[in-house]
């Protein structure tokens, strides 16, 4: 599992030998919100939208730390329908951010997805060729995206199924290929889902980082890790 | 709005004049998932079903601190079609517990409404009459309780909604008659929905008290209120 094939920093080693060795629920599928960009940006003196760019390098991080640990499955929370009613130049600069984020990702081992509402404009066209899963360099983790995400357009699939009797919700919604999700991740402090996956999320243990996306550190990540290794698993029961 | 009509204790006169004399920002709508009953009891040297019943006043003072306060709607999160597979000596306890709660607000002025999966023989016929909004006393403040409910059961709705080209989400569930929730305030410890509201909740900022709900205390509830006044409202924009 620990191969250690980039140099992140050396506490990922330590967490090795104090939680991994020691056979650590690691889990299967993470949510990440990365909030806080544009209050990063203020707090640094600069505009809003100066903040998304920041929010790359953390990403590939996380996701090279994710497959680190076996994780097997991460979706990030790019924009959502929401977002997009925002000033067109914080518009223009997240959408931006969100494009280059997912051809980064594209350069490494995974199979990914772009999920969103391709109908609107808001849907980059760039990123059309990314909204069927496909399998980059020699695949493995999943790894998905939300780009134009809307909760309400993602459940009223639902209203479309021809099942009315079956019981299966999570098969006929928009997001019918992001299985549930074990544990989220928000960061920037606000302790709300804001619209995040609302199947997916119903049994996910939720850990808040108060700092913002851009300051990113591994421990967060290794001290979500260890939280949610002491939670227990009910699946509601 | 502080009428005092009933003594908790002194410490919401001095959160009055504190924070509520400073115009403190209220939510409309606040959810309540009351765990930790079995763990508890179990604190106490008693079997786990035994700890439902201590979980009935902490109900009552939370629903006048609610009033006081100028909430709007509370919902109670009941039990859930999930819980109903744990051994039937618990479930008859959740049950007989759920039962004499909606029985003790009846008691009080509320318009009250019980909301859950009534075809099964897993929903109390003694409930049977609260399915449908009633006033009781002089009615006002909207309280909700979910018995025998589940996420799957709610959203499965919107498959017989008429209405596929209408956005509208919240309108065609089974709990369309429950308000976008504002605050959920979890006790026991864990930060997670458990499959509570998916769609009233998708806004809602959570916050977690570590004790179990038979320790319910005032000051959870005005801590609570205190850090949601701290907290901004974007609804996702």
């Amino acid at each position: 599992m620990f191969k250690n094939k980039f140099n992140v920093n050396n506490i990922s080693k330590y967490l090795y030998i104090t939680f991994w060795g020691d056979m650590m629920r690691v889990p299967n599928h993470i949510g990440i919100i990365p909030d806080g960009n544009r209050r990063w940006a203020e707090s640094k003196g600069m505009t809003k939208e100066k903040g998304y760019d920041s929010g790359l390098d953390p990403g590939l991080t996380l996701f090279k730390l994710c497959k680190e640990a076996g994780v097997k499955e991460i979706t990030y929370y790019g924009f959502t329908t929401d977002n997009t009613k925002r000033p067109s130049i914080q518009r223009r600069a997240f959408t931006d951010a969100c494009i280059d984020a997912v051809k980064m990702i594209s350069k490494e081992d995974a199979s990914l997805l772009v999920l969103g509402n391709t109908k609107s404009p808001m849907f980059p066209k760039e990123l059309l060729p990314y909204t069927t899963r496909r399998t980059f360099g020699k695949g493995g983790i999943k790894v998905n995206f939300l780009v134009n995400y809307g909760w309400m357009w993602d459940l009223n699939q639902l209203k479309l199924s021809n099942s009315s009797s079956a019981k299966n919700v999570a098969g006929n919604i928009q997001s019918n290929n992001i299985s549930r999700i074990d544990l989220i991740i928000r960061w920037g402090g606000r302790r709300r889902l804001s619209g995040f996956l609302p199947v997916q999320s119903v049994y996910s243990d939720f850990y808040v980082v108060d700092e913002y996306w851009p300051d990113f550190k591994s421990e967060h990540f290794f001290n979500a890790l260890d939280w949610y290794n002491k939670q227990d698993i009910t699946l509601g029961g």
